[in-house]
């Protein structure tokens, strides 16, 4: 490292504050954790790139991209129904601005640990002449057998929505809110057989839960929760969606979409409106055996409900 | 997901075997382990890019990256003392050919894994119109309190090193091999105060530990286990160091430099030749009150050791 670099990292040392979790903090080889007695450790990792996932201005400061990328993802420890305790950072910074753009994504990184009670505990800093790259490592912990898989659905479950969905483009898809003091409550008094976090659209996410786990769903487009951001984008000029399109496609909501037991999922309603359940929660249908997505109309009238969303570019 | 790219982790799923460490397999939103009973986690991240640390190409296919990647991460929970549970990869892909540098990838991934007994246990893969960026976050385990530090080196701790130092470029830097075995054996049996392992330089990476814990170094340069590659690059037309200067400045060794004191030094020499300890343990130092490093040559004479290695490029 050169002395501006080996500074930097010593300056970001210096404010990463102690944690109990850590018997070695940050700055040695690696970290070393005390996992929390009777919990398994959750592991979840995501890259984010500037060009594909961000792109960095004055709408998008080096700060909200540290947040957001620390918040996706804590988005999926909450959709294991885990409790975050520590994450790890690795950047790619670009050459030149390389220092101020750390700074930024340093302060993002800590304020949404903050909130949400775990350590940044690691990380790993580079430079190169390309653009930003950060790459996330989240640890969570859970009660042994109680993470929420994906394939849990059995066909009677009722289908939940935590918050409402679409229009995220207009400012939520980088002030993501991961649903963790939600995923906790829930996970440790409700039984939830199956949970995935509405990344790419609700549609599109809901129907790779019903894959997994070899089900189907029927959605009764009325109750789907719409975001008020959804219908105000359905009003811009130019855009062709219905609100419920949005709500269904749009993606980056960051919600929680949990499979439950009838019994389960009306106790789960009723306990919404106070904390830390002050969101709507939403029973938008039910498991069926079939495969499939069937959405249902308010008159009952049942069509194939084709899952859209947000699609990663793969050339082969 | 494209169809292609849910293909290509639909095939990538079914190439990674079970492992009783993971109660929620790779697949899922995140991945649940099993944290081994009275032991601490280990956790390191590390970041590697196509242009900066290595170069795709005949000598330097997908498969070696795979694996330097891997290697890289495993030396640092080596460097902890610790043992190697699970990887997880998130990679960037270049769009075009990007399927063919995953399948590469996973191949070098996986043989370096099933050398040390961890495994693959989740990822991320993205693409874009940009080089390979591969970031490993390794998982380790080891006893409470027995982590090795950067920081506990005291005066009159001897400096062991693994192996042997310099001339890595010659292929040693692509085919990593971490001493993960050696430092399991090591942390069972005998007392380490600190470790580091040398990444950027033996020099540099001894400094680092010596700075770490507040002391410095005594270095007898006759005692420097010189690799036979440092020995081969010193006679190539052009280059101007000595072995010596190789061994002590060219850096992804990857071996490791313990503190230890006097008496579990000798006893480490002593055990050294036989598995896992087949290859050479060499003595090559002491540990001093005073800070910074001083070099000894054969007749005694001491001058200051300046740290020299590889210099990470960053701009402000």
């Amino acid at each position: 490292m050169t002395p501006v670099e080996t500074e930097f990292v010593t300056w970001l040392l210096d404010r990463i504050p102690a944690d109990p979790r850590l018997e070695v903090p940050p700055g040695d080889d690696a970290a070393v954790l005390r996992p929390p007695a009777m919990r398994r450790t959750v592991v979840t990792v995501d890259m984010l790139t500037e060009g594909v996932d961000f792109i960095l201005g004055p709408d998008c400061p080096p700060r909200a991209v540290g947040h957001k990328a620390v918040a996706v993802s804590l988005s999926d420890l909450a959709a294991m129904g885990s409790r975050p305790e520590a994450v790890f950072v690795a950047v790619c910074l670009p050459q030149t601005g390389g220092d101020v753009i750390a700074r930024g994504l340093l302060e993002g990184i800590q304020s949404i640990t903050a909130e949400h009670g775990c350590t940044l505990a690691g990380g790993d800093t580079n430079s190169w002449d390309g653009p930003l790259v950060v790459s996330v490592t989240a640890i969570g912990s859970v009660p042994p057998g109680r993470a929420w898989r994906r394939d849990g659905a059995q066909p009677g479950d009722l289908l939940v929505v935590t918050g409402a969905c679409g229009g995220s483009l207009l400012g939520r898809h980088l002030a993501v809110q991961p649903r963790c003091r939600e995923a906790i409550f829930i996970e440790s008094r409700f039984e939830v057989h199956a949970a995935i976090d509405v990344s790419d659209g609700l549609s599109l996410d809901l129907s790779r839960m019903m894959q997994a786990s070899a089900t189907g769903a029927v959605v009764r487009l009325a109750n789907v929760p719409i975001h008020a951001d959804a219908r105000r984008m359905s009003l811009l000029p130019g855009d062709t969606k219905s609100p419920l399109d949005h709500a269904l496609s749009d993606g980056e909501d960051f919600e929680l979409i949990l499979a439950m037991p009838p019994d389960a999922a009306h106790a789960l309603m009723a306990a919404a409106g106070q904390a830390p359940l002050d969101l709507p929660i939403t029973i938008i249908g039910e498991v069926t055996a079939e495969p499939g997505l069937i959405a249902e109309d308010v008159d009952g009238t049942r069509t194939a409900l084709a899952p859209r969303g947000y699609v990663h570019a793969f050339n082969s």
